[in-house]
C-alpha cells in the first residue's frame, strides 16, 4: 500500500493511493497513520482488503496538500556516511560501523512544503535518503530476518543539513541537522511488501532542474537490515520511529569550490524508485 | 508549583505537591502535564488558584509510583561539557560555544524507575543535570529576557551515558546517550516562578550512598538563558521540549583507573536544590 496524509498542516487525514493512482480516503477506517496503526497487523490487513474492494471513498487530489506520511514520529535515527560512492567522493575512509545521529521529529514537513534556509546559514546542503519506518519494537535484534520483520515500510526523506553548523561550530552533527523544516518526508509510506529489495532502489535529486545525486541503495555500506539490527543494540526502536539511511554522492559539500549550497529561491526535487517524488522550494528562515 | 505525574507506566495522572507537601490530584482540571498545558498561561493560573484554595482532592502517595513529570516531550536537547569544574577535571579546553546533542524522548523514565545497563556495556556513567522545560516557542531569540520567558520550569535529569558507545564506536555522541531508560526525569516539574536564580542551584549525585558529584549551576560555562537563546538559533524549541544543561565534575569517566562505571545492582541518587530527589536502581538490560 501507498499510505499518505493529506490536508492542511496539523489537520491531515489518512489516505491511500490505490493501484490505479486514485486517492482514497481512509479517515473512516483509521484515525491516522502512525506507529499504533503500523504495529497493528489486523488493522493493516483490513486496510488492504478495503483498498482491494475498490469501495473506499475517493478524494479529490486537486489543490490538496500532501503532509508527511507518518504522524507522531517517536525519533529519527540517521546513518552518516553510508554510501561507498559518497565515501569515495569525499576521500573519507568507509566507517567500520554505522555512524548514528538524531533528528528531532519536529523537523519533519510534507514532501512539497517549504524548506527554510536558517538565518546566518551559508552552507545549507541537500541529501536524498531512503527512510525506513519501524512497525515492530526492535531491541537487541540478532538476525537480518528479525530486522526486516521490524520494518513497516519505506519513504523518501530529505536530510537537509547545514554544514557549517554541523561541522564548524564546535561539536556534534546534530547542530546542523535539526533546523526547522529540515526533514521533508514522503509523499508516501510504501509498505514493505511492495519493496521487494530495499538494496536495489535508485535515488535521485535535482536542484533547479539539474541532476545532482543519482545513486542506488546497492552502494550502501551498511544495508537496511544491518542498520536496523545495529541500531537496536544501542537504542530500542519503536513503531513509528524512522531511520534515515544515508545519502549517496553528489551533495554540495562534495563539489569543488565554490560549492553550490542552497539559497532562498532554489527548488529541490527528490525521488526514489517506487516511493514517489518531492518538490520543495527554499525560502529564508 | 511542583507538578508531577503519578501512577503506573503509561497511565500516570497529573498531580501537584502543595505547599504543605500534600499530594493533590489534578486530573479533574487538566488531562495531563505536557506542552499544551505549559503553553496555556490561563490554565496554569487556574491550577495555581486551585492549589491555593486548598480544595484539590488529596492523593494517597503511599506505594504510588512517580512517573516523569512531563508527557509527550517533543525533543531533548543536551549541552555537552558545560561546567568549568568538569572541563578542568577532564583537562578539556572549555568550548567556545555550546556543544549540542540529542536524546530521544523515549529514553525518559520516572525518577525512581529502573535504569538498564545496556548489553555489552562496560562504561555506563552517571550525570546529574538541570533540565529546563520549554513553555513558549523559542525561535531566533535575541535576549536573555526572551529566553527566560520561554522557560516553563525546571527538573532533575539524569543524563545516563555509555562512554564506550559515545566515544569509541566511530562517531557521534548520540550512540551512547540513547539507550533505553537513559533519561530519568523528575520527580517534579517546578515552575520557573519558584526558581528565582537558575544559576544558584546545588546538584548532587551519590552512587551506593557515596557522594560522587557535588556541584553548582554557578559553574555553568553557558548559563541557562544563554543556552536557550543559543539553541533557538539552530533549532526551534516548542512547549514541552526539554534541555539538559550539562553536568558538573565527578562522573566515572573523570576518575583515575579503574574507573567506577555503573553495574547492575548499583543504586544512584540525585538531587538538585528545590527540585527534588531521584533514586534509581540499575539492572541488566
Amino acid at each position: 500500500m501507498k499510505l499518505l496524509r493529506v490536508g492542511t498542516v496539523g489537520a491531515e487525514r489518512p489516505a491511500l493511493l490505490d493501484g490505479s493512482g486514485v486517492l482514497r480516503d481512509l479517515s473512516g477506517l483509521v484515525p491516522d497513520i502512525d506507529g499504533t496503526l503500523l504495529a497493528d497487523e489486523r488493522k493493516l490487513a483490513a486496510l488492504r482488503a478495503a483498498a482491494a474492494s475498490g469501495e473506499l471513498p475517493r478524494l479529490d487530489a486537486d489543490g490538496l496538500r500532501t503532509g508527511p506520511p507518518l504522524a507522531r514520529i517517536g525519533k529519527i535515527v540517521c546513518i552518516g556516511l553510508n554510501y561507498h560512492d559518497h565515501a569515495r567522493e569525499t576521500g573519507a575512509t568507509p566507517p567500520e560501523e554505522p555512524i548514528l545521529f538524531l533528528k528531532a521529529p519536529d523537523t519533519v514537513v510534507g514532501p512539497d512544503d517549504t524548506v527554510l534556509v536558517p538565518r546566518g546559514s551559508t552552507k545549507t546542503d541537500w541529501e536524498v535518503e531512503l527512510a525506513v519506518v519501524i512497525g515492530r519494537t526492535a531491541r537487541y535484534l540478532e538476525t537480518d530476518e528479525q530486522a526486516l520483520a521490524a520494518i513497516a515500510g519505506y519513504a523518501v526523506a530529505h536530510d537537509v543539513s547545514e554544514r557549517a553548523f554541523q561541522i564548524e561550530r564546535g561539536g556534534q552533527w546534530d547542530k546542523g541537522k535539526n533546523c526547522e523544516t529540515f526533514n521533508p518526508l514522503g509523499p508516501w509510506l510504501v509498505t514493505a511488501d511492495e519493496v521487494p529489495d530495499p538494496q536495489d532502489l535508485g535515488l535521485r535529486l535535482w536542484v533547479n532542474g539539474e541532476l545532482k545525486q543519482n545513486g542506488t541503495t546497492a552502494e550502501q555500506i551498511f544495508p537496511v537490515a544491518e542498520v536496523v539490527r545495529y541500531v537496536s543494540r544501542f537504542m530500542t526502536l519503536y513503531p513509528g520511529d524512522v531511520l534515515n539511511t544515508g545519502t549517496p554522492s553528489g551533495v554540495a559539500m562534495g563539489h569543488p569550490d565554490p560549492k553550490p549550497y542552497l539559497r532562498a529561491g532554489d527548488v529541490v526535487e527528490l525521488e526514489i524508485d517506487g516511493l514517489g517524488r518531492q518538490r520543495t522550494a527554499l525560502r529564508a528562515g
